[in-house]
């Protein structure tokens, strides 16, 4: 590498967030059908008046993603589907269409390759989505996915990030910090494989673990619960990245902060037990352990009664003026800002 | 690897479409929307009773798709782009929005995906198409673009692969061969660096061709010219594998055969002039060259008059009875049958 080079910015020291910003900053976007672009969960096209296109992408590349040595392929297929229809639920849609490109070296065994389908067919059953499309391309290493979902969604149902306001209740669904608990187990029982191929991998008592790290749900069932209870989040994103980053990407978004409670964190037994024997702090595995894939949204304060006591949701804390630090309070009071990768004291 | 292993079917026996029919068939569309799957230039979705939504994507893999050491980035970004576009233009639709995938080393300059993204930006500008998401992330080795393009079209407006009829003329726009024999000058000169990276590579007197190869530019005037002569094609397709490999889809979507004759392919005295330098048969590069992005479409024998004298098209044909074989004809009409790889003489 000559010495010009080396001046260049490698796109590590740049981030994958900050790297997308730079490079899709420019794009205006002319066509009045094009509502929404880069920045949230999904692009919105209009249809009509009263109807939006939901648009979402994302790629899966082997050794940065999954790793082949304990994802089986189907469930891999099932994964990759459900993280983009989250996408779509995150902006609380309907998904209604995919298309898959995979770039595969040829020696990969057409096998393996149908088994892949098998897990993509089965999310296609799953959340009754349809595969429309694709491509099938050599690889010249390892395995490449890209997938694109379309949903719709009426217009005025429509949640971005950019929607909470001053006072609105923070909320999550379901339980958080599994996915990642799961993720640590399969390492440790690989750690164990490779040091002697002759002990089994021990992942008996982790099945719930293990399981949502490889073959997590979406949670389009809380689309269809907010619909029962004639609600609208105001502002709401999946949780692919772990809690603290998307809290943070909803403050941004909406121009306040955020104040949550570290006991009102819904966290398992089974994930406080784990953590332990992991010698993991369980909150940071809930705050920033990422594939969670359940979905946090606002509430205005006045749809308190219609959430308060559903089994899916906890609520978790409270939106906070913009001039205000985004905290996480625990049960002495004592608060500590939340930053996307762990988080400071001060 | 294994006898068991060995026995496994590798992708390349099956062939890039083979696969993905194979693994593309079990998929039963079952939202109303869904109008169209796989097995054209994209898939269809319904927006009203009159308006459809086209959709389609593809993966391009460096080293297998494009090759860094002559094809600037910049062009890359624009050819990206214009290969997505074509898909939406065979369908005889607007492309409105874009989405771009990307996995990059992490030893990838920013700089140089930089110039990419300078490459689709003005790609999206000339065709009017707005970037409206993507992923970008790190790839263990070489540049993977996958890139996803939504168009819209009147239903009575959209051509499909199947709707070619007997006694229909088949037409082309523009000129064949020229792209094929670009990479061909390419691969030469680069050769010819390698031996001796002292000589300068002789790319003058060749722009056109190889400007073609580098830097395509999709048909969407062509959708224009449809509109102003009032005019809707029986079937498109969009030629990216090259004459022969489309005209065979069309007779096996349309249940029909073709002939088509030598002497009226469109092949300029360039292209004819640049095979016999480098000994080849200019007729096979314009049948089998690829990469052209012209459109070739059928036409009711009705149409003759709205279509016979414009400077874009050229009738190469006509459809014949699919009992009949799919024939190339030379001007002493002596017939080969067409094959997507050359063609055999009977």
């Amino acid at each position: 590498m000559s010495k010009e080079e080396k001046k260049h910015h490698e796109i590590d020291a740049l981030g994958e967030f900050g790297l997308i910003d730079s490079l899709t900053k420019d794009a205006v976007l002319k066509n009045p059908s094009s509502l929404l672009g880069v920045g949230d969960d999904a692009a919105e096209i209009e249809l009509s008046t009263k109807e939006s296109m939901l648009l979402s992408t994302d790629m899966l590349v082997e050794g940065v993603h999954f790793n082949l040595s304990y994802v089986p392929l189907k469930s891999l297929g099932f994964k990759a589907v459900s993280v983009n229809v989250s996408d779509v639920l995150a902006m609380n849609g309907k998904p209604e269409q995919l298309t898959v490109s995979i770039g595969v070296s040829s020696k990969f065994p057409v096998e393996a390759i149908t088994e892949l389908y098998k897990g993509i067919h089965s999310a296609c059953e799953f959340y009754n989505v349809d595969l429309v499309g694709g491509d099938t391309v050599s690889s010249l290493s390892g395995l490449v996915l890209s997938i694109s979902v379309i949903g719709r969604a009426a217009k005025e149902k429509i949640c971005y990030r950019s929607g909470a306001k001053e006072n609105d209740l923070i909320v999550v669904t379901g339980d958080l910090g599994t996915s990642y608990l799961g993720l640590q187990i399969l390492e440790r029982e690989k750690g164990v494989f490779l040091e002697n191929p002759n002990i089994q991998p021990k992942l008996d008592g982790y099945d719930e673990l293990v399981k949502k790290q490889i073959q997590p749900i979406a949670r389009q069932d809380v689309i269809d619960i907010f619909q029962e209870l004639d609600f609208v989040p105001s502002s709401m994103i999946d949780i692919s990245d772990g809690l603290a980053s998307e809290l943070l990407h909803i403050a941004k978004s909406s121009e306040c902060a955020v104040s949550i409670y570290s006991d009102k964190l819904p966290i398992t037994e089974k994930v406080i037990l784990t953590a332990e024997e992991l010698s993991l702090d369980p909150y940071m595995c809930a705050m920033n352990g990422g594939e969670d894939y359940e979905l946090l949204f606002t509430a205005s304060q006045k749809d308190y009664e219609k959430i308060k006591n559903h089994p899916s949701f906890s609520i978790i804390g409270f939106v906070t003026d913009k001039s205000q630090d985004n905290l996480l309070i625990d049960k002495n009071n004592s608060a500590v800002r939340i930053s996307a990768q762990g988080w400071k004291h001060f």
